[in-house]
C-alpha cells in the first residue's frame, strides 16, 4: 500500500475522453481543464504552527477534480497513480 | 453536485455583454474589467494556523464580481461553471 | 449596490485634472503620481491569523490618496468605480 | 491636512545639496545615498497578526534619513510631500 | 553515524531499474518519476513558531517514494546516501 | 547624533587591508570576504508579530564582522558611517 | 574569539581530498557534494515570532557535513573559517 504524507492524495485518474469523429480521434485540448480522479489513499495532513495537523478535507472513494497540470506520477504494483497536494484538488463531486 | 474546496466558490458566469453597432457585433475588450457570476456553491474556508476555518463572506445566490483572469473552467453535468478562489472577489452586487 | 470584499474599498476617482496653457490641454504625466478618489463602500476587513478581522483604517465619504495603478475598473449602474485594497492607499486628505 | 495610512509617514524632503564648483553646479550622484526629511504626519501603524497595531517608532517634527528611492510623491495645497514607509526610514537625525 | 538535522532523513536510494530489450540497456527516462528509497536516519523535526519541534511522519526502516530531484549526496564510510527533507517524501510504501 | 530604526545598527567601517608589494598597492579582492565594523548605534529592535520588540544582540562598542555588500552608507557630521540590519552581521569580534 | 550571531556556526573546514592518480592530482568534482567542517563556535539561535531564541541543534566540538556553496568565509587571527547558517547543515558526523 502506498501511505501519502502531509497534505497529499493519492489518485486513480480518470482518462480524458477523447471525442471521437468519423472514426477519427481528436485530442481535447482545453487549456487548464481540471482532470477527474478518485482518492485512493489521504495524508494525515500538514503540521500548523502549533504543532497540531489540519486534517484533510477529502476523504477516501471520493471522486474529485484536480488542477490538471498538478502532481507527481507513481507506480504502484505495476498499477500508475497521481499524487496532488490538497491544495490542487478544486472540487469534489458527489 | 460539485462541492469546491477550502476558500472556493463556485460561479455561473454571466455571458460578458457585446454591444451591437447597426447589427455588427463589437467585442467588449476593455482591459481588466471584472466578470459577473452566480455563486452555486462556496467551499468550508480555507484553514487558519490555529487550526480553525475561515467562513466564507459570500453565500449561494449571490451575484459577485471578479478577477476577469481568474479561476478554472469546469464541467458539470454538461454546464459550465468557474471555480474561483474568495481574494478573486472583488464585490457582492446587492 | 456594489459590497467590496475583505480589505477593499469602492471609490469614486477624482478626474486627473489637465493643465490648460492657452486653450492647450496638456497632459498631466507626472510619474507614480497618487490619484484622489471618494470612498462610497469598504469592506469588512481582511480575516487574520486568529480568525478575526482587522477593520479598515478608512470609512465611507472620506477623501483618499491612492497609487495611481492600483485597483480593478468596475461599473455599476453605469457609473465607473474603482476596487482597491487598503494597502493602495497612500493617505486620506482631511 | 493629510493623514497617512498604516506604517506610512509623511515627509517634507530637504533638497539635496548640490556641490557648487567655480559657478558650475555640480550633480551629487552618490548611489543609493539616503536622503533627509523632516515628518509632518504618521500613520497609525500596521496591524499585527493578533489584531493590534504596531505604533511607529518615529514622531512629527523629527528629522530622519530614508532611501533614496523609496515612497511616493504627493501634492497638497500645492506643497510637495513624500509619502514613505515606516521600514523605508533608516535613521533618526537627533 | 550520520545524524541528519531539522526536518531531513536520511536514505539508501534504490537503483532505477534499467530495462533490458535484448541485452541492450534501456534508460529508464520517464519524467519526474519519483525514486525509492529506505530511510536509515531521521532528523528531530524543524522547529515550529511556538518553539517546539514537529517530529518527522516517516521511521527508520521505512520505503519511501521520494521527488527525483530532492536531496544531497552524500559519502558516508564509503556508501553513498541521499539526505532528503521531509517534504520532499512522496509516500511511504507499506 | 543617528539613531538607527528597528533592527538597524550603525556601524564606522574599518577600511579593507591593502597589501602592499615593493611599494605597489594591491587591491584585496578577495569575493565575498566580508569587512569589519565597530557599532556606534543600535535600534531598539524589530517589531516580533506579539507587538513586542527583539532586542539586537549586539552592543554599542562592539566590533563585527558584516556582508560586504550589505548596508547603506550615511554622513554624519561629515563622517561617513554605514547601517547595516542586525541579520547582515555575521559574528563579534571579542 | 569570533561569536557568531544567530542561527550561525562557524566550522574549521576539512579540505576536500583530492585523488592522486600516478602522481597526477585528479580535482574532485561532484556536484553539491557536502563538505566536512568541525564546528568551533555557535550562536544563541534565531529569535522566533514569540520572541524566544531556537537554541541550535549542533555543538562545539561536533564534525559536520555542510552544503558546499553555502557560508562566508572569514579571517580570524590568520586562520581560515567559514560561517554558516543552522540550515545549510546536513547531518552531524557521530
Amino acid at each position: 500500500m502506498l501511505k501519502p504524507l502531509g497534505d497529499r492524495v493519492i489518485l486513480e485518474v480518470q482518462k480524458e475522453e477523447e471525442q471521437t469523429v468519423g472514426g477519427i480521434v481528436i485530442a481535447n485540448n482545453a487549456k487548464e481543464k481540471p482532470q477527474t480522479g478518485k482518492i485512493v489513499a489521504v495524508g494525515s495532513g500538514r503540521v500548523l504552527d502549533n504543532g497540531e495537523k489540519a486534517t484533510l478535507s477529502v476523504k477516501v472513494g471520493e471522486t474529485v477534480l484536480f488542477d490538471k497540470y498538478a502532481g507527481t506520477e507513481v507506480k504502484y504494483e505495476d498499477k500508475p497513480y497521481l499524487v496532488v497536494h490538497e491544495k490542487d484538488i478544486v472540487a469534489i463531486v458527489d
